[in-house]
Parts: structure tokens; sequence; C-alpha cells
């Protein structure tokens, strides 16, 4: 069988207008006959309206039942695709999660699939339907529904493509792929046609919010080509790929950028062994994020600064822990918000000589000074004064010529 | 154990404030040593927004898929019961028909409950919980869900308390009870402290909206005594039981009325054996429902005036039947809109004579003319001018005793 699953994400699905849209995309495909697993998200809002309902019953609402809760959302949107589909004389079902059944481990809200039945959907395949799995839910063990956290609707369609051995795994969204760099930030932002599994997890990570990273590690570990386009146009988008499978690299293939990091440097620190472990570790008890991280060397050996940036959300909390740690001493803390961390990403970076310093030297040619620097194999990020990012963003994509 | 069943009714949960009513109520009895098994349906609007946007989608939207459709409403609502009462420290969880299961029959959207596996509630319940179980839905032997519908939840509770056995079972709703009438026909209507299956059949038959007939028959198989009751208020409500456990039988125990029927007469039907099926075999095969009917003793014996009530709404599609009707002869047909039908029912009737001489006598005395009549054991109807509803009503409410 040429299977396809085609995931239709919030936005795709939004309004009755928009899910007769994309049963024509449907039906486009069994045209052109493949098998279509159809994934469907919640019609965007509706989640967000289950889950003020819930904060008024409790600011601390039981994990369980709100997995009960927000699955509702799907239900709906795939009862009211599969109704679509019959309307106009396809053979559609609706299936839940307990319906497959789509197992999951690990806790409510967060779970991860771990086994998909298959002899349902296949012996429906089979029979010419065309199902429509609702994403971001499956049940546990008990027989309880679960959810996926966050992007977990992609992670469904990636996960029945890794199980169902799909031919294409297509994620309808409404942008029109992977831009160069967020088109808020940079009008000119081009669209990404090819982009590797390790490029688009750090893009991920760095900000751009198209897909969550564990969907693209899930489609990365399982080998799954990933189309991201857009269900309002028909046009081309990104595919997310092996390495291998690229040709032409570019030196770079995106920039990211962050607008609410805060920077925090704690002045005159007791340099002894283990200092960082006893400033980081009630921050990461706390479940605060440390991003970049730099120790200056102490002059005389006894002293030292440390700089590390943070979500601001999560700066009172933060700034709160460091004062209240007794096991450590600091003369100073000083706090800056208006930091903005620009990373450029690229496999390319590995073979190409000189990215770095073309990149430091490209934004003291335009006057911007480096804060910090961190550095992992395929991306450059660096911390700048919140007031350059965008002339930062601009510098870089020329730099590297992104336009192209 | 000491099980007690509580359905709330769609306005009993219409908010998240009435929710938390809700909950009250439950720990109510949980305090009084009850194992509660609480059934719910969607929040008040939730259906009919649901059912609004299967409209959009196809003016024949797939029943199985409406099914799923709907049943959201009710996973949504027990969610947030179950996440109430575990806010406030009680031990509960949402039940979903596929859970439990509960297995149904029937075609979908009007199922009937068939099967209740008892195994996971009563594990549940004698571990200390309180399982939320979702009204109106189960599913069908192809592991599809399925609803009961109209009035599917307190199906639901009444086939629940038959295999759990329950002690009560409770249907709270937006009323205080059964009333001898419509308050909105008759502001002095009383509520009803008691009444039989049958006379609770017969006025749920005739209009009286409290809860649908079949859910009656249910409970009066089963021998369950249902308490129909507030959620907004703290008071008594009405016992629905079987005739022996009344002691004090009045004549009459309650008086419906109907706003929307039409009187339809063929004057001049050819009489000859089997017209009257010939008039009646196109009504019922396009479903319309023919209420009251009195044939006329033809003078010369060669025609006769046939009568018969219709709902209003049926009268176009009625009257077009008639006409294209090739079987039948009639010289004129006479479309009368402004009757309504006035019922008086009560078991204290089968042993007092003289009822029906006392309604028409009473009705006689202020004026009021009948115009067709239909009586059963325990019920007697008469068709009046709509301008003497309230009236009418008025005057057969005191003729009986009601108002005490």
């Amino acid at each position: 069988m040429k299977i396809v699953v085609l995931k239709f994400g919030g936005t795709s699905v939004g309004s009755i207008e928009r899910i007769k849209k994309v049963t024509n995309i449907i039906i486009g495909y069994i045209k052109k006959k493949y098998k279509v697993i159809v994934v469907s998200s919640a019609m965007s809002g509706e989640t967000n309206e289950l889950i003020k309902k819930s904060k008024k019953i409790s600011n601390n609402f039981s994990p369980s039942e709100y997995d009960v809760l927000l699955s509702t959302g799907e239900q709906a949107s795939c009862a009211l695709i599969a109704g679509r589909l019959n309307h106009l004389g396809y053979k559609s079902n609706s299936w839940m999660g307990w319906q497959i059944p789509i197992f999951t481990e690990g806790n409510y809200c967060s779970s991860r699939i771990s086994t998909i039945y298959k002899k349902n959907i296949l012996n429906f395949l089979r029979s010419g339907g065309i199902p429509v799995i609702a994403g971001f839910q499956g049940i546990n063990v008990n027989n309880r529904i679960t959810t996926l956290g966050r992007g977990g609707s992609d992670a469904s369609a990636i996960m029945l493509s890794k199980f169902f051995k799909a031919k294409k795994c297509i994620i309808y969204t409404d942008v029109e792929g992977v831009m160069t760099t967020d088109p808020r930030t940079l009008k000119k932002a081009k669209k990404i046609k090819i982009i590797s599994y390790e490029e688009m997890l750090e893009m991920a990570s760095l900000g751009a919010k198209v897909m969550q990273p564990h969907s693209i590690q899930d489609a990365r570990l399982n080998r799954i080509n990933i189309d991201v386009k857009s269900s309002f146009t028909n046009k081309e988008g990104t595919l997310i790929t092996k390495r291998k499978n690229i040709s032409n690299n570019k030196t770079i293939t995106g920039i990211t950028s962050t607008k609410n990091d805060s920077k925090i440097t704690l002045v005159g620190v007791k340099d002894r062994p283990g200092v960082a472990a006893s400033i980081f570790k009630p921050l990461s008890q706390n479940f605060i994020n440390v991003d970049m991280v730099v120790q200056n060397i102490s002059a005389n050996g006894k002293e030292t600064d440390l700089t590390f940036t943070i979500k601001t959300e999560e700066l009172q909390k933060t700034s709160k822990l460091l004062r209240q740690n007794k096991k450590i001493k600091f003369k100073k803390l000083i706090i800056d918000k208006n930091v903005s961390k620009v990373s450029i990403i690229g496999v390319g970076m590995i073979t190409t000589p000189g990215v770095t310093y073309r990149m430091f030297q490209a934004l003291a040619n335009k006057g911007i000074n480096i804060l910090v620097i961190s550095t992992s194999e395929i991306k450059i990020s660096v911390l700048i004064n919140k007031k350059n990012l965008k002339k930062a963003v601009y510098t870089l994509h020329k730099e590297f010529g992104l336009y192209i």
C-alpha cells in the first residue's frame, strides 16, 4: 500500500470552511491512488477554551481529567472531517486513540506514543476507508485517555508514519514552510526548500515554532521525511530529511532570534571548585532552564564574574533563588532584560572554515557588540543588545546569502 | 453497598459555577455514606453548538460521526466535574461509555442500552472513588460511539440504577419536579409530590417535558424509583414510583395541554370498508403521527366526515398527501389550526366514577365547546378552541382539587 499521512493543524481546521478545504486536499491524494491516513488537531481556539474552563474549576486541575477534557477537541474535529468526507461520498470514519488503540507511556499531559496497533486501521484502509485519526491523544495501560503535550498532533503523525511505513508524512499548517528566519523579524525571510533533521532540531530548539523538537527527533530516529506546507495555498513547502539527501548545502540554512531572554551576572563570586554547581543546582531543581553561560577568569584567582541567560518570565524566581542561596557569595547581581540571542544554523559550517569569524566580523562592521557566545557543531549563538536585533538578523541573512 | 445514582441535566452543569454547585450536592451524599454514581449531560448549549457545526458540514450528516461529535459534550462536562471533585480532595474519575463499557443496540443517534459491564465501576466504588459517567453515550459491538437520542442521559441514569441495583435514582434538573400542569399555562400549578409511572408516562407523552417516555418506561419495567428535583434549590421534588406506593390517590394527578395541534376534517368521504386505512396509511409511511380521530356516522350510509389531529408542523405535508391520495375521495378539506388538546391524567379515575361527566360539565359551565374526545384507562383528552386553553386548564385544575 502506498500510504501517506496528512496532518492538519488547528488553523487548518479552524472553521467549517477550512474543514471543507481540508477534505478537498485529502481527496486530491485519494485521486492520486494514495491510501490516506488523516491526523487532525482540534479546531484552533477550542483547546484554549477548554483550558480556560479547567482553570476556572481549579488552578491545579487534575492532569488525568485535563487529558479527558482536552482530547474532546480532536474528537470533534475528526468527526467533522469524516462527516464531510461521507457527505462527499467517501468512506471515512473518525478514530480515537482508544479505538485503534494508540498506547502511550509517561505522565498525563506529556505522554509519548509507545505502540500503535495496526490491524483495525489496516483493515479499514484495505476496505477503501479514509481513517481520520485524532492527533494529540492515546490511552495508557489503565485505559485512561492521555495527551502528548504541545505539538502532540505532529508526534501522532510521525509515529503513525513510522508504524504504517508511510511513503510521505505531510504536516499541513498555516505557514508555507520553514523560513530562513522569523518573517516578523525580517520581512525578506525566504522559505527553506530542504533542511536536515539536525538543523531543524536546532532551529526548533532556538524558537522556530513550526514543529516541536521531540517530534523532529522522532522523525530523525525513524528516518521519516516530513513535508511542512500550508493548507491555505497550494505551494511547495519545506522538506525535512536526512543530511545525505541534501546535495547543495549552503553554509547557513537559517537564523533564529529570541526576544524574551534575560542576562544575569553575578559579580565577585568566590572562585572555588564546585561553585558553578552550587549556583545552578537550585535553579535546575526549580525547573529553570539556564541557557548561555560564561565565566570570566578571575584576575586574582579568588573572585570571578559569572554570566548566564534565562527566559525573562523566570527572572523573578531565579533572582530570588540566587539571593536565598546560602552556599554562594557574590558582591552584586546585575540583571539585563534588553538582550537577544541570535543564532545561525547550518550543517554547512562543519565543512566550511571561518564561519565564526565571518559572523563576528559582519556584526562588528555594523557596530553590534557581542555579549556572550555559545556554539555547537552546527550552530553559533551570540547574545546582543535587543535594540540591534533586526539589524543583526538582516546583516547575517545578507552575509550568508540566504536571500538567494 | 448503598448506591445512589445522581443525574445532572444540561442546565444543572451549564456553567463553571453550576458545576461547583453540583459537586457540593455530590459531596452531600458522600457524607451520608452513600456510594455515588454521577451521570452528567453536556453543559447546556454545547450540544446545540455541535449540532450547528454538523449542519454546516452537511444537511445530511453521517449518523455515526454525529454520535462521535455530540458525545464530546458529555466527555467535557464529566472531566470538569471529576476535576472539581479532585480539587476538593475526593477521588473521582470521568468514565466514558467505552471505558466501562456500556453496550448499546439499535441505530446511531437513537440507540438503547443493552448491557453495562459492572466490574470496573464496582472496583472504583469499592476503592472509594466517585465515578462520573457520561450520559447519553455508549458503544456498539463495532466499538463505535453511539448516542441514546433525546433525553438520553436520563436513560443512562435509569439503566445504571438497574444494573447497579441503586437505592435511589435522582434526576437533577432546572425545575422543582413534575408540576400539576405547565406553569407557563397556569401560574398556580403545583408540584406533584408522588406520581405513578403510568401517570408520568401519559403526562410525558402528552407534552410534560421533564422526562422522555422511554426512560419512564425503563424505570417502570425495572421498578426503579425516580426522584425528580432541582439542582438550583434544596427542595423536595417529585417521586415517580409504582402505584402501590401511592396511598392517597387523588382522582386526577395532572393536566397537560398542547398549543401546536391542528385539526383536519375530510368532509364527504365515501364510506366504504377500509377507507380509514387508505387515508392513514400514506401518513404513517411518511412518519406523520395522527393523534385524535373521530368519524361521524353518515346519515345516508354513503358519505361520512372524518376528523383527526396532527402536529401543526406537519400540516403542509399532511394536506399535500391527502390531496394527492388517489385512493380516497372527499368533498372538502377543512383545516383548523386554532385548537388545543387538554388532558386530565390520574390513576384515580379508574376507581372514581363520573370523572368524564365532571370534566365535560365543568367545561360546559364555562362555555367551552368540546370538538373531539379521546380517552384511555387513566386519561381523558378533549380538543377545544385554543382561545379557551387557559380557562379550561384553570377550570379543570379547580374542579379536581389540584391546588390543595
